[in-house]
């Protein structure tokens, strides 16, 4: 699953920019999500009143409304974009002003200076209102996806890679860097998305249907726990795939 | 997880009976989730022109949209009340206006033949505006609860049962009964939540794609291996299914 964000001033195009690089993406096929950010404190989707807002008045902790052709699940936290993106298994996931995420990013501005306050080394590609005046800015392509979405899709088909874990250095960095270091040299062709030693992992792990990612120390530990025992079993064989399912 | 419906026709009490059932079982330091049934075509929960809706209309599959205080993950197509309940870890789940789960029942209604229309082996009490004027309906009771709700949440607590699985009888059917039929019993008494011979054998091994039998003292020891490990990691909550691959 490829994910990456677009980030921007209000009214610099960004949403614009996402319902073009959205359509360009469906007509070549690809399954796409999107998650929105939305910086208004008072933010409330469901209508005061509704039977939904009741149930949550009266202390429901999580409130899902179930029509005819949606199913909308009404968490009442912030959730972390990790948690967030288990829902998802689409090719692309395209991130509306989220920042705390480690993904390749195209930043929507006016001008230069708003460009420079959100510069980094995970920007790819600059788009939005700026793009009508500019070609380039610092080595990075400037693109108007009104007339022109089909470059800044090539760009995120060659660009974007699969999601890579978020660890903290110290509780990981077996690569040799950051998760965020990692997927900066990718974007500079100086790393592949495969170095990334979870991608080599032996050992998976799935909670509620959701895949929990392990740092290697913790893959080793569980691979050992299930091993000590399912080895003194008649029927393991070596080198066959084993499953253990807890219900 | 304990799972129950309140189903009955509009304005005959529903949401006045969960939203006073909701308040005493947190005051009974429950945790309460819940899901309401929108039996209106047209529902949205989405307002036309923002951003959220543009990600949709673009050709976003699946919309999340994230704020300070909630997070709210907008699914296109209509749940399955088992792929809904996989977001749940609450104590107990209440269903208002669901009718395609196994779960016992409580039917609101203005009178005698609203009751008798939705009135099956599932259904343990009866709330809503009858209970203005009723105390018993063959053989169940009728209870209000603007000022009774101890007494209806008293009955909740007897007798709703952890969720049992909703299989065809065809695929499962090990403790002689359907999923439904079983849960009929364990309301009347004459059946046990542990008859479900699922809550017996918890834990599966496969090496290679075959099924590996345990007796239940090696089922244990590797229940407790895995458990041991997975429950002290980000990710984990309790009597959601594990699962563990070794490639």
């Amino acid at each position: 699953m490829k994910v990456f964000s677009v980030v921007g001033i209000t009214e610099s195009g960004k949403t614009t920019t996402i319902e073009n690089i959205i359509k360009e993406l469906r007509s070549r096929n690809y399954s796409v999500g999107s998650v929105k950010e939305i910086h208004f404190e008072k933010f409330a989707i469901d209508t005061v009143g509704s039977n939904t807002y009741r149930h949550r008045e009266a202390g429901s902790q999580l409130v899902t409304a179930r029509g005819y052709f949606e199913t909308d699940i009404l968490f009442q936290e912030k959730l972390s974009m990790d948690e967030i993106l288990k829902f998802y298994n689409h090719d692309f996931v395209i991130l509306e002003g989220v920042t705390d995420s480690n993904v390749p990013k195209i930043i929507t501005a006016h001008n230069e200076k708003e460009i420079l306050e959100r510069l980094d080394d995970l920007v790819f590609a600059i788009s939005g209102k700026i793009s009508n005046s500019l070609d380039e800015f610092e080595g990075l392509p400037v693109i108007n996806t009104i007339d022109n979405v089909e470059k800044i899709v090539d760009l995120i088909e060659e660009k974007v890679f699969d999601k890579l874990p978020d660890f903290p250095e110290d509780c990981c960095g077996e690569c040799g860097y950051s998760c965020r270091q990692l997927g900066a040299l990718i974007l500079k062709g100086k790393a592949r998305r495969e170095d990334c030693v979870l991608a080599q992992s032996r050992v998976k792990l799935q909670i509620g249907g959701k895949d929990i990612e392990m740092v290697p120390f913790v893959q080793r530990v569980l691979y050992n726990a299930v091993l000590g025992v399912v080895k003194e079993l008649k029927g393991y064989e070596e080198g066959k795939e084993i499953t253990v399912r807890i219900l």
